[in-house]
Order: C-alpha cells, then structure tokens, then sequence
C-alpha cells in the first residue's frame, strides 16, 4: 500500500458528523436576536451550518486561504481548449507575480492564495509549492489519465499542502484550480458520477466554439466508454478521467472535513473534486459550502448530486478559486450576525 | 414654491448621462486582462457601469455610507405589521448602539452607518441625525399619508444628507430603512407605479399571519381607491400612500446620482423609493445597482419596472440596508478587477 493510500485513509478515519446540537444552539440564537426571525435567510442557514462544522455558535472567519491546484492534462493534445497548454504555468507564474483575477478578489476577501504545483508540465516556479506527481495527465482518450498511484499521490499532495495551512491557522478553506483542458476532465467525472450524459455536462469551457464544443462532447464519451471508471469506486474515475490538480482538490477537502474547517467550493472543477470526496465518506456534503453557481451547464448536475445550493449566480466561468473568494464575505456576516447581534432582550425592543 | 421643492428642482437639474465613453474603455481593458473574456460575468458588467457612472475607469469604492432612514406609518393603526408601532424608534437607538444587523453587516463591510429620522414617533435619539418632518404619516386609508409639501421636505431631508456625507468623500451609497409598517406604503407605491395588483405586490413583511395577509391587500386597495395617486405624478403617489423614509431615500437616489456615486439598492422598500426617483428622471436607473432579490413578492415587480437584475438572492427579507451592504464586496471587487489585475501583455501569457 502506497504513502498516499496510507494519507488517504488516515484523514477520512477522522473525519466526523457535524455538531447537531451546536447547530441547534445557533438557531435559538438567530431567533432572539433584534430582527424577524428568520429574516435574514441564507446567511442564518450559513451561520448554522458554520456553527454546526466548528461545534460551537461562536464560528471564526478571519483566517483564510484559497489553495489553487495548478495541473496540465494530456487530453489537451485533442484540441479540446480555447487556449494553448502552455497557458497552465504562464498563469501560475502570473498567480505569483500577483497578478491575476485570484490574485486580486483574494486580496479584497483577506484570503492568502497558496498556489500547489501537482503536474505542470514546465520547470518548477519559484513562490509555488512544487509536489508535481508527472508533468501533466496522459490522453484519456488513449487509456487511464493516471495510473492509480498517482492519483492517490495527488490526493495525498492535497491532504499535505491543507494540513501545513491548518498548522499556520485556517478557519475556511477555498478551493481554486488552473490547468487548461481541466474542464473535460471535470465533465468526465461529473457524467460518471451523477449519471449524466456527456452532452448535458460538456460546456465550452474557457470559450470554446461549436465545433469544438460537439468534439469535446465526443472526447467525453469516447474516454468513458475506453476506460469504463467505476462510479463505485471515486478514486478509479479520479485516475481515469481525472486530473492532477481535481485528485489534489479531494484531498484538501477530504482533510478540512477532518479538521472540521468549512470548505468554499469554487465552481465547476471544485464540484468535480467535490463530487469524488463525497463518495469517499458520508458526512464530507455537511462540510461543503457552494460558492456560485458556474455558467458551466455540468455545475448544476455536480450541486444537484451533492445536494448544494449556491451562494452566488454570477455568471462566472473563470475557476482558480474566485467564485470562491467572493463568498467568503458572505461567510464573515454570517459569523459576524451571530457572534455580534444583540438580542431583543439586551436592546429592550419590543416582540411581536 | 417650498424649500424642498427647490432643492429636488436643484439635484434633478443637476443629474447627467452616464459616461458610454469611459463605459467603452472599461470593456476594452477586461478584455486585456489575464482571463478568458468575459469569464468573470456580472462583475464584469458591474465594473463597466461603475466606470460609466464615474466617469473613468479606475472606480474607488473604498468610502462608503448606508443611509438609514427611518420614521413611522399611520396605517400601523389597521394592524398590518407583526410588530408594535414603537419597534421603529426602539430599533433607532438600537442602531445607534450598534446592536443591529445593519451594524454588525456595516462595520463587516466598512460601510459607516448614518440613522436619519425622518418622523419617527419618538423623542429625538442621541446619535441620529434628526430631521422630523412630523410624527409618521397618516393613515392613508383615511386620507392621503401626507401632504404634498411634507413629501417634498422629505425628499429634501434625503439630498442633504447625502450631501453633507458626500462632502466628507463618498464613493458608494448604500441605501436602508427602518419603519414599522413600511412594507405596506412600499406595497402600494408599487402597485401604483408599476399598474401590478395589490395583491401581487403586498406580502408578509416581518411576517404576518394569512388573515393580517388578507387584510394588509384590502388596505392597499382601499388607500390606493380612496387617495387615487397618479403615476404621471412621482411626488403625489409618494405623498397619498408613501412614507417620510421612503421619500428622505428618494432624496438620497436623486442626489447620488446629481453627484455620480453608484447607489446599492437595498430591498422592497428601497425599490419602492427607486421607482419614484427613476420616474422624475430618464437617466436614474442608470446609477441603480440592485444589491439583492427580497422576498417580498412586490419586490420583484419594482426591480422589472427599474429593468434592474439584483446581485444576491439570499432570501432575505429585513430591511435596514442589510442586504445592499452584503453586496458592497463584489463592488469591491469589480472596481479591483479593473484596476489591480495583469494584462496578458504585461503577464506574458499567451492568448487563445
């Protein structure tokens, strides 16, 4: 058994079922504080959930990191994206220099950006966590993206690069990803996971036209119907059809479940990796926190598989983790409203 | 002719055009930048009209303001609110306290928090800026809820606060309200401005049971019978059905604009205030962001009339600005894309 099964599994024995009776302690509060209750919607359900997760009603926000796994994809040799290969470490390389749309929002957000190289093909970057499992996925169209070792390994790197965060201090995690051709693996394992049918999960991705669009659809299908993943088994569709930065994504998800730290999905890629960690342990939906909901169309059949509703519609199709940042001031007020709010007791205001 | 008449002719002389120039050069800039076109969706649209409002395309959004106005309803005689009468002045001096949501979500978003009252029946509050223009309204299901004149003062109440908060800088205004059977002076300014039924535009406010439901439909059929408001005429609907903090918010709309600072639209009762001001106007919605969908039915209906599509749809339904200052981040962060992030140029990477 390899270092990164051995990872693997060590993190999903930790983790656990949310705090029900801290969830319902946030409840009583929301509903004596000085507003209708119920009145403030979403951001109660939030505040609850927030509090379920930590096991306390008094939820921290204020230390935060979006982790971006950075990977190329060997299906890229089919001419499934609008943009070049080389665009995956241009852009990482951009991410360090600061400069880029993640760059950007999480400075607005107070997010540090912690940028993990899981399989660039191009020599390492100063500024990034290098842990590349191989330069890029092969061609899933020709057999197995990943041999399943390097799929646990990626997994593995995941786990690793999110509990050094949680050392430093994590209150929320968001999850972030650049690698061209990302989405047709994350289409893949959204049609095995939920079911779906390639054409009702394909989009065009960075921008792609429709005649690359109806290829793509096909490329789909085909690496499918070669490499037969088993939806029963996550990390098989993970090897198959995955990519090195989605196997990266699973585990810091699978590890802030673990340490009961909130996880910011970002959109479609993040709901891919999302979906591969939900089947590894029956509580890991509880710990999960839809940012937005993508212009992708297979975003909607990953949240409707995981049983998410999004915070944000923005029409975002970018990635990297911003549909992520731009919710975690939604998840400040969340926690600020329950933790600061005075009650109608102690402001003397009148009930209904 | 009134002083208040004279310093709404002043602010509505003074409103112009937003600037299709500068709204031209922002889109020529986000397509530079180091993202597929378009990718980042509404907040590209946001950083474009931003920039049409100001007038260029490095919009700042760091000093901002909610106005709260507040004052009481005469029609609060018929029952139509879960919530007694004197909620409005005790919710006041919560604010000024500190202990209310718009505070906790204000200071969350550095967002100062100005209380204006307007007619709210209750001594003068230490803290408020306090312009009582009467003691609430009438109740307008026996006559008209104000005279024309107390209306305008109203307004005129609005453009000075504003003015007085734009002199000590002002990017962004954020509007909110506080009035204890408000939502049904908002229910019929709606129904009247945008010719939608009673019934369709009137709903539970701070939540109110089936029959209050039922009834709360009646009165605004009858007010809106009885008073027979024109909607050619914005000012006379404000006055036979409206109220002293929906006008000092109208106020706050028309000056925003005479000044080009971008107005966050908080819910129903703002919207209602938004659809007076656009009709004195052509060019007022153009300065519109509607920060969020309420759950109030009636909602909907102003935001059609105002062809405004609002930002958050977190089901929330409390007034106050709550809801236009959970929005204030992604201002944040359509003014950052524009002005922190690389070009592909400056990044190097390679385009499609």
């Amino acid at each position: 058994m390899g270092r990164g099964v051995i990872a693997i599994e060590r993190v999903i024995a930790r983790i656990g079922r949310i705090d029900d009776v801290a969830a319902r302690a946030a409840r009583e509060r929301l509903d004596a504080l000085t507003k209708p209750q119920g009145s403030l919607g979403r951001l109660e359900e939030l505040a609850i959930q927030l509090s379920a997760i930590v096991g306390h009603t008094t939820p921290h926000t204020a230390r935060r990191a979006v982790i971006v796994m950075a990977a190329d994809h060997g299906v890229t040799a089919r001419g499934v994206s609008a943009y070049p290969r080389e665009v995956t470490g241009q852009m990482v390389a951009n991410f360090v220099a600061g400069g880029a749309a993640i760059n950007v929002l999480a400075r607005r957000a107070g997010a540090r950006v912690v940028v993990v190289d899981v399989g660039v093909d191009a020599p390492a970057i100063p500024g990034v966590l290098t842990h590349k499992v191989a330069r890029g996925t092969r061609d899933m169209t020709e057999g197995p993206a990943l041999q399943r070792h390097e799929a646990e390994r990626a997994v593995a790197v995941g786990i690793d690069v999110f509990e050094k965060e949680h050392e430093q201090g994590l209150d929320v995690v968001a999850t972030g990803d650049m690698g061209i051709g990302n989405t047709t693996a994350a289409s893949a394992i959204t049609a095995v996971m939920t079911g779906a049918a390639a054409s009702s999960v394909v989009g065009r991705g960075t921008g792609i036209d429709d005649a690359t669009l109806a290829r793509k659809i096909e490329i789909v299908e085909h690496a499918i119907a070669l490499n037969r993943p088993e939806p029963w088994d996550p990390l098989d569709v993970l090897a198959k059809v995955g990519g090195l930065e989605i196997a990266g994504l699973v585990g810091v998800i699978l590890a802030a479940c673990a340490h009961r730290v909130p996880v910011l999905l970002d959109g479609f890629i993040s709901g891919a990796a999302a979906l591969i960690a939900a089947r590894m342990h029956p509580s890991v939906t509880a710990y999960l926190i839809a940012a937005h909901r993508s212009v992708e169309p297979g975003h909607e059949a990953s949240l409707r598989a995981l049983g998410l509703r999004p915070l944000l519609e923005l029409e975002l199709r970018l990635g990297e983790g911003t549909g992520a940042v731009l919710a975690i001031p939604l998840l400040d007020a969340a926690a600020g409203v329950l933790t600061d709010m005075a009650t109608f007791d102690s402001a003397r205001v009148s009930r209904r």
